[in-house]
């Protein structure tokens, strides 16, 4: 996987995640680069990556974008976390939270809300692995590259999915026009909280095999909010009456 | 300003704004277009809006985007809000909600935050004339149309602004690291809530002339969230509050 850009090589070098896997960082081999690029490509010797010069053209066609900054970064696929496993390690701890994504097709709303989920200290990201966006570059970037800050699970069988989480003392919440008003909800300290798709919302069989439905009370004249907004209301609240309650 | 595709028509077609100005919709003029666009074109014409039709080379010409899926919508300009204006409407509300903008520059972030603040009931946007994102066909899409739904203003001096503002009752709110937990804020009933640039967060002065500093705490090894969904978090916790207190 190529990303490209300081901003994003930044953020990267920041990240002390061992799911990340930084290949090698390939800077322009122009000469006369500013200081920021300087410095960013000695931040990153230090940090003891392997650094490769080369033509800006021949980064250009590594990343698919004309606009990269003089720096492209070669990453190791991203890769997904077993459930079980998961589920397994999040059984032993008092309060847990998953964000579960039934369908999210836009690349920046998926981006936005694994960024606000590791801002919000959720244990772990599953996303349908049909009819949804996948972890890519463009997640990455506006994930600020938080994607590799938390540990995504791919779903392939959603009732499945659930009844694991059900077993393992979570209750499931699914955001909805038609349920109790966000802040109303008393969440369990285990808690898997369903976003659903952009048009659709979360699908009807979802709905009904999950235990509360949540909605967000808002203007009479407004359809919806965006996934990413709503995601960041519910997910902030939620640590919000956790705090207050001192769990 | 010329916006295109069928969920933008869709939208707007559902708009009830002075603020809209729908000088025209074009339609491409193949033949064979599925039903989806011809219900459209039906609903536009129910209307009464003035129709066209053209050669899909001349729509994308127009729009300059290929993918127009049949459909560009010839709107007015954008018109801004005369500041003072607005602020004398306002004065007669015994609630009211501004939300200021310090040199917000991604247009997806606008355009978030103008659809998150319509769907909560905000008053009013109010911008910087310099350094920001301004309203164009990208951010009223992203604001699913909704940037006719709001008198947005524009401000050319920002301190002249914000005296302006408590002289008619504001208490003026900006959001920072280091302010009170959101949610221990108790929010005036008239509040303009200010967010800041993506990089820089809100401006030095700007924060000093502001009564409050309100924060979103989160993680440790999170440096900040996403403008939009800060706005989304925030804007929403306000509106809670208010519904609780019974305003």
């Amino acid at each position: 996987m190529y990303l490209h850009g300081r901003n994003v090589l930044k953020e990267l070098l920041g990240i002390d995640s061992s799911r990340l896997r930084i290949k090698r960082i390939l800077f322009t081999n122009q000469r006369n680069v500013d200081t920021q690029l300087l410095e960013l490509a000695k931040e990153a010797k230090v940090k003891g990556f392997r650094i490769e010069e080369m033509p800006p053209e021949k980064l250009a066609n590594l990343c698919r974008e004309k606009k990269h900054q003089g720096v492209v970064i070669d990453l190791k696929e991203f890769s997904y976390v077993d459930s079980e496993k998961m589920l397994d390690n999040l059984e032993k701890q008092s309060t847990a939270t998953i964000v579960l994504l039934d369908q999210i097709q836009d690349p920046h709303n998926l981006g936005a809300i694994i960024r606000t989920s590791v801002a919000v200290g959720a244990d772990a990201i599953a996303i349908t692995s049909s009819n949804s966006a996948e972890i890519t570059p463009a997640v990455v970037k506006v994930s600020a590259g938080l994607a590799f800050s938390i540990p995504v699970i791919k779903i392939v069988n959603m009732a499945q999915f659930e009844k694991s989480l059900k077993e393992r003392g979570f209750w499931i919440y699914a955001s909805d026009m038609n349920g109790t008003p966000y802040y109303e909800n008393e969440y369990s300290e285990k808690s898997a909280i369903i976003f659903g798709n952009e048009g659709k919302g979360v699908r009807r069989l979802v709905k009904e095999r999950s235990d509360v439905l949540i909605s967000i009370p808002m203007e009479r004249t407004v359809d919806s909010l965006n996934v990413a907004a709503a995601a960041a209301i519910i997910l902030f609240d939620r640590r919000r009456q956790l705090t207050v309650r001192g769990a």
